[in-house]
C-alpha cells in the first residue's frame, strides 16, 4: 500500500504525521479534504495525546469548526484533552446553544474548570442555559437573534444588518423580532417580506403582532407539535414576563427528535448511561454494560428459580428442558414487539399513558391469534418429536397462554412506566422478560405437573 | 363527564358528531384548536367510514393540511378511505416531494388508481420522483425552487417574487438558483444577501458560482455529511448534465435521519414491514408480527435441539435445567449490546463494514471482563444453591465463554450484514440469539458431560 492510498483509507495516519510535525497549515488543508464522517472516524482513531496536540495546533475558530463536525459525545471527549483555558478559547468561538450543550456533555468537574476561566458574561449565560432540561425549549434555544424596536425604519434595519454582517453570520436571521425596550416580544418580521417592503416603512407596520412563542420549559413534544402545525423555521422563546430570551430552530428540534429515537434504540438494547463509542475507554464501556447486565442476571435468576421448584416434574419428563428456553425466548420476542409499538405510539403522541384499556384490548386480540399459531407450531414439534400428544398440549398450551400474557404486558409496561415518570425504553425490556420468563416456566411446569401421568406413559 | 370535558379528553367524539352532521365550518374550526398530536390521535380513533367522510367534508387544501399534520403511515391510511378521484384532488394541493412520498406509502394498486386520474404533468412528475430510492437525494428533494437567468436585475427578480408571492408560498426561497437557458446550474444567491444588493445589479454579480450540488442518487449519508460540513439550509440536486432538478432541504434530511433511527429500533424489536400503529387492522398487525415470530421460533427450535442431545447429562444433573435459560438469555443481552453499538457506529460513519479486526479486538476485551464477572456471579449462585463447586465452575465457565462469543459475534454481525447489503437492524438479533443459544447450551452441557462424575457426587 502506498502512502497515498493509505492516506485515503486511513486518513488518521496522515493526520498523526502532520500533528507530530507541527504542520498547522497542511493539517487544516488536509482536514478540509475529509468529509464530516471521515473526520469523525479519523479523530476516533487518534490517541488522546495526539487528539490534544491536534486541537492546540488549530486556531480556536478552526478547532470549534472541527468540533461541529463531530458527534456530541466525541466532541466532549476531544475537548477534555486540552487544558480548561485552551478549551475556553475554543468554546468562545461557538454559538450559545452549542456551547451549553458541549459543557453539559462534559464531566461536572471538567465543565466547572472551563466555566471558571471563561469570559464572565459567557460563563454566566452558559450556566443559565445548562440549567434548562436538555430537551426543553430553553435547552434547545440559541440566544443569538435579531431584535429591533418597532419604530425603526426598514432602511435603518437593513443598514444595521449590513454593517453587522460578520457578527450576525452565526445568527438565525430568518426572523427579526420586534420588541419593546425591556425586550417584551410584540411582533415578528420574516426576512422574506423585507425584500419588497418600502425602505421608509416602520418595522411595526409590516410585523405579525403577537406571534406564537413558547416558554423556556416547553417540552420537545410541544415543539414537535408546533413545528408540525406551522411552517416556521424558528419559534421565539419568552420568559414569564413575555420578554424574548432565545429562538428554537426547526432543525434543532428535528435533531433532538433524532437523538431521542436513537437513544431509545440504545437503551432498549442495554446501552445505558449515554452513547457508547468504541473510542471510549475499555473500563468505562465494560462498566456501563455490566451495570445493566448485572441487574438482568439478578432478574434472570429470580425468574429461573421457578424451575427449581419443579425439579421432580422435570426429572420425570426431561424433554421439557428443551422447551423451557424456547418458551422463555419466544414470549420475550412477542412481548418486545408490543413494547416497541407502545414506545413508538407514545413518541408519536398517538396514545396517552392513561389509555391502558385501549392498549389492553388492542394487544390481547393479537396475543390470542399469535399465541394460538405459535403454540400450535411448538406443540406439533413436541408431539412429533416425542410421539406424545399430551406433551404437545402442555408445551403448546404454555406458549399460547404465555404469549397472551407477554403481549398484553409488553403493550402496557411502557404506558405505566411513562405515567410514573420512568423511561420506557430503558426499563421495559428487563421488566417484561423477567415476568414472562417467570410465567412461562410456571405455566409449562405446572401444566406438566398436573398431567404428569399422561406425560410419562 | 360533561360534553365539554369529553371534547377535551376525547376530541374524536366531537369530530365524529360534526362529521355526521356535515358541519364543515365547525369541523375546520374545531380541528384548528387541536395540536398536531391531538389531531393524529383523534383521527386514529375514528372508524374508516367516518375518516372518509371527514376528508370529503374538507376542502382539498384543508384536507392536504390535515394530512401534513399526520404521521406518514397514518396519512396513507386515511387517503385510502376516499375514491382515487377525490384523493387526486387532495394530493394536487401538496408539494411535489410530499406528493411522491404519500403515493409511495400507498399499496401499489391504490397509488396507480390515483395516478391515473391525476393531472397528467403532475402524475408524470410524481412517477419520476417515486422511482428514486426514498432515502436518496432524488427521493428527498422538492421540485419547487426559484431559478432565474443571471442577466436579470435584482429589481426584476424582486418584482417577480412579489407578483408570484402566493404561488411561491410553498417554495423553498432561502436560495435562488442562477441557471443557463437549459437549466444548467451556474450559481446560487442567498435570499439574505439580496436584502442589501443594489436594485439595478445583475443577479450573476452577487451569486456564488459553481455551488455545491448533489446527484439524484446521492445517499442519505452523503447528505448528512454535507449538511454537517456546511451551514446551508438546502442543497441543489442536478442531473447528469448538470441541470438543476430539485432542492433537498436540511430539515427534510434530518427528518429522514430520524425516520431511520426509529426504524432501526422497530426492526430490532421485531416490528417488520413498516411502522405498526394500533389503528391498523388486527389481521395486518398479527400477520406482520407473526412473519417475524415464526422465523424466530424455527431458529429457537434449532438452537434448543442441542439440549436434546444431552438428555442423559441433564437427567443426571437436573439442576442444570435451571441455568440453561439464564445462560441463553444473558448471552443474548450481552450480544445485543454489542449489536446496538455496531449499528450506531455504522450509522454515525465511525466504522466501516470492513473493519472486522478492529471491532473484534474492541469487543473481545469487553467480553473477557464482563464474561468473567457474570460467570463468577452465576457460578457462585450455583455453588451456594447446590453446594457443589464443580457445578459452579461448569455453569459459570459456560456463561463466561459464551459471553465472549456473544459479544464478539454481536459486534461483527451488523458489519457483515451491512457488507452484504442486508439490513443490520432487522437480522442481527435473530441471527445472534440463535448462535449464542446454540453455543450456550453446548458449552454448559458438554462441560457438564465431561465433569459428570464430579457433578453427581
Amino acid at each position: 500500500m502506498t502512502v497515498e492510498t493509505e492516506a485515503l483509507s486511513q486518513p488518521w495516519i496522515k493526520i498523526e504525521a502532520l500533528v507530530t510535525n507541527d504542520d498547522a497549515s497542511a493539517l487544516v488543508n488536509f482536514l478540509e479534504t475529509l468529509s464530516a464522517s471521515e473526520t469523525a472516524r479519523s479523530i476516533s482513531r487518534l490517541s488522546p495525546t495526539i487528539q490534544g496536540q491536534l486541537l492546540l495546533l488549530l486556531e480556536p475558530q478552526e478547532a470549534a469548526d472541527l468540533l461541529y463536525e463531530l458527534h456530541e459525545e466525541q466532541a466532549a471527549d476531544l475537548i477534555e484533552e486540552v487544558t480548561p483555558r485552551e478549551a475556553a478559547a475554543i468554546i468562545h468561538e461557538m454559538n450559545s446553544d452549542d456551547r451549553a450543550d458541549l459543557l453539559s456533555d462534559l464531566e461536572q468537574n471538567e465543565a466547572d474548570a472551563i466555566l471558571q476561566v471563561m469570559d464572565l458574561e459567557e460563563a454566566e449565560e452558559a450556566r443559565q442555559l445548562m440549567e434548562y432540561p436538555k430537551d426543553s425549549a430553553g435547552g434547545l434555544m440559541m440566544t443569538e437573534f435579531l431584535a429591533f424596536p418597532g419604530n425603526h425604519t426598514v432602511e435603518k434595519f437593513l443598514e444595521d444588518l449590513q454593517i453587522n454582517r460578520d457578527r450576525y453570520s452565526d445568527f438565525d436571521v430568518q426572523y427579526t423580532f420586534i420588541t419593546l425596550e425591556d425586550k417584551t416580544l410584540v411582533g415578528v418580521l420574516s426576512l422574506r417580506n423585507m425584500l419588497w417592503a418600502p425602505r421608509n416603512q416602520l418595522l411595526e407596520k409590516g410585523m405579525i403582532a403577537n406571534p406564537i412563542a413558547v416558554g423556556a420549559m416547553a417540552s420537545l413534544d410541544d415543539l414537535i407539535n408546533l413545528f408540525d402545525e406551522h411552517d416556521f423555521l424558528g419559534i421565539p422563546v419568552v420568559d414569564e414576563a413575555g420578554r424574548i430570551i432565545g429562538i428554537v430552530q426547526r432543525d434543532v428540534v428535528r435533531e433532538a427528535t433524532e437523538h431521542r429515537s436513537s437513544d431509545s434504540f440504545l437503551k432498549a438494547s442495554g446501552i445505558v448511561g449515554g452513547e457508547e463509542l468504541r473510542s471510549m475507554s475499555l473500563w468505562l464501556r465494560a462498566r456501563r454494560r455490566l451495570s445493566w447486565l448485572s441487574i438482568n442476571i439478578g432478574l434472570n435468576i429470580v425468574a429461573a428459580s421457578v424451575i427449581a421448584f419443579y425439579q421432580d416434574t422435570l426429572a420425570s419428563v426431561i424433554a421439557l428442558a428443551v422447551f423451557l428456553p424456547i418458551i422463555s425466548d419466544m414470549s420475550g420476542c412477542s412481548g418486545n414487539q408490543a413494547v416497541a409499538v407502545s414506545i413508538r405510539e407514545l413518541t408519536l403522541g398517538l396514545i396517552k399513558p392513561f389509555e391502558i384499556v385501549r392498549v389492553f384490548f388492542k394487544e390481547i386480540s393479537i396475543g390470542i391469534i399469535n399465541g394460538a399459531v405459535l403454540g400450535f407450531m411448538l406443540g406439533l414439534v413436541a408431539f412429533i418429536w416425542q410421539g406424545n400428544p399430551y406433551l404437545g398440549l402442555v408445551v403448546g398450551g404454555a406458549l399460547m397462554v404465555n404469549t397472551i400474557v407477554a403481549v398484553c404486558l409488553g403493550g402496557l409496561i411502557p404506558l405505566v412506566l411513562q405515567r410514573f415518570g420512568k423511561d420506557p425504553a430503558l426499563a421495559s425490556g428487563p421488566l417484561l422478560t423477567t415476568v414472562t420468563d417467570l410465567c412461562g416456566f410456571f405455566f409449562a411446569l405446572s401444566f406438566a405437573t398436573l398431567s404428569l401421568p399422561l406425560l410419562t406413559n
